[in-house]
């Protein structure tokens, strides 16, 4: 374990540790009791844009707090940034608690975080957060597996490692699972044409931004109608939105309403 | 809203009301804050052979505490047995929180649930849990995504609706995505063999027994010696047991070491 010396004060020595925190999909009491434990003894919290604030008053009051903006899209704040950042007040300060939005591994990067820090042998500790893939459509009524109409989920980023279209997602579209496509509220045009391209105009979809928080909107529809319903519903690509395509949009308490709405008003189904 | 007089006091009425708690991969730690609330508002807790019985004591003394034991396996509890009692227990006693391992939707039958109290007019709510599928490889250092290595997520039943093979993994196998097989540990083998059809023998693979938790057990290796590796280290079908199957595995920090060893003194790679 190394050991450095505090800036302040002599004879003070702290034991650098990352504890990476997944605080969920938005809701700040859907973090876990173990996260909240980890921000109870943090000297430091670094957290991100998908983060409630809320949360921030489990840490101690004389705790630093230090907002890193959504290192995914913010060049203030890159990914390279916040790893220096994690590792350089660790080992300056002691316990350092990361806490991200969703999950930490469900394109979280969290696997990034652990291994600089393990390059700096700081240690790390785990606690995974509910992810909004899975909870999201949940919370809505959305089941993303259910006996005898879905036996699998196939989630995706709708773009991938190198920034372009994530081409995996005509191969999810040709498979019965559901397909959970996150922050892909910019790619729904050309997902929807690769799904009509499949013949899939009529297969159940929706559209949900910010997910379990106050703000919340849903989209509901076919394939389609779906781009016209988000539209109606002032869907836009503030805060974070999820697409679900699949049979098991078809269980949400609305869709039969809906759809009998779509067919004899918009004629769009 | 119906109302149903308690059978023990005149003029006492109770507001039935069903809530669904995901509890999480095991640690009872991980059950979010929204959950601990709600079981501390409970009349009844009705958990089931996943649940950790430490989170018992968050509900009050006087709540009824009914064991449903494995829903799926169990031909004492069927579905339909769990779902009768939810909803006679919510009528008659009011609050009922229905515990349930892992998240509400992921192969956790969580809408079956939903639509028997809805066909009564209970109310239900809705509290997502950590999925299995996700944390417990995430807990092993294992992201079931990470740029440039994995750019998508598949997540299976080892057994379709009807309770045959899922057709679906040979599907799955073929794909680039993370592939997580839930309660496929009696299926491993055949598994293994639609991997190996597909040339796929070297591709990195993991089987994780009991996860989350104090008597976890881990193998890991390739599609060709997993199993192997998984009888060596006495991975069994008791309790839950998750395979992984991807590049994602080859970031586990033994990985290399561990290929190492098989090469050289298992000469199964």
């Amino acid at each position: 374990m190394e050991r450095q010396q505090h800036p302040e004060f002599e004879k003070v020595y702290v034991e650098p540790k990352i504890t990476l925190v997944g605080a969920g999909p938005g809701d700040p009491d859907l973090i876990s009791i173990k996260g909240v434990k980890a921000l109870k003894t943090a000297d430091v919290v670094i957290y991100d844009a998908l983060v409630d604030e809320a949360l921030l008053s489990y840490a101690p009051k004389e705790a630093t707090r230090v907002y890193v903006g959504n290192p995914s899209g913010d060049e203030n704040f890159s990914q390279t940034t916040v790893n220096r950042l994690m590792v350089d007040y660790a080992l300056n300060f002691g316990h350092v608690v990361r806490l991200k939005g969703g999950d930490l591994f469900v394109f979280g990067r969290g696997y990034e975080e652990l291994e600089y820090a393990a390059s700096y042998s700081v240690e790390t500790e785990i606690i995974p957060g509910i992810s909004s893939a899975i909870s999201v459509p949940g919370l809505q009524g959305i089941p993303v597996t259910h006996k005898g109409n879905s036996d699998s989920l196939w989630i995706l980023s709708a773009t991938d490692s190198n920034g372009s279209f994530n081409w995996e997602i005509e191969e999810a579209a040709r498979s019965r699972a559901t397909v959970v496509v996150l922050l892909g509220f910019a790619q729904l045009p050309e997902i929807v044409s690769i799904y009509k391209k499949l013949g899939k105009g009529r297969l159940p979809a929706a559209v949900i931004q910010n997910g379990s928080m106050k703000n919340e909107r849903l989209a509901i529809g076919v394939v389609n109608t779906i781009e016209e319903v988000a539209e109606e519903v002032s869907i836009d690509n503030t805060g974070p939105v999820l697409l679900v395509f699949g049979q098991a949009v078809a269980l949400h308490k609305d869709f039969s309403r809906i759809l009998n709405f779509l067919e004899q008003d918009l004629n769009l189904y």
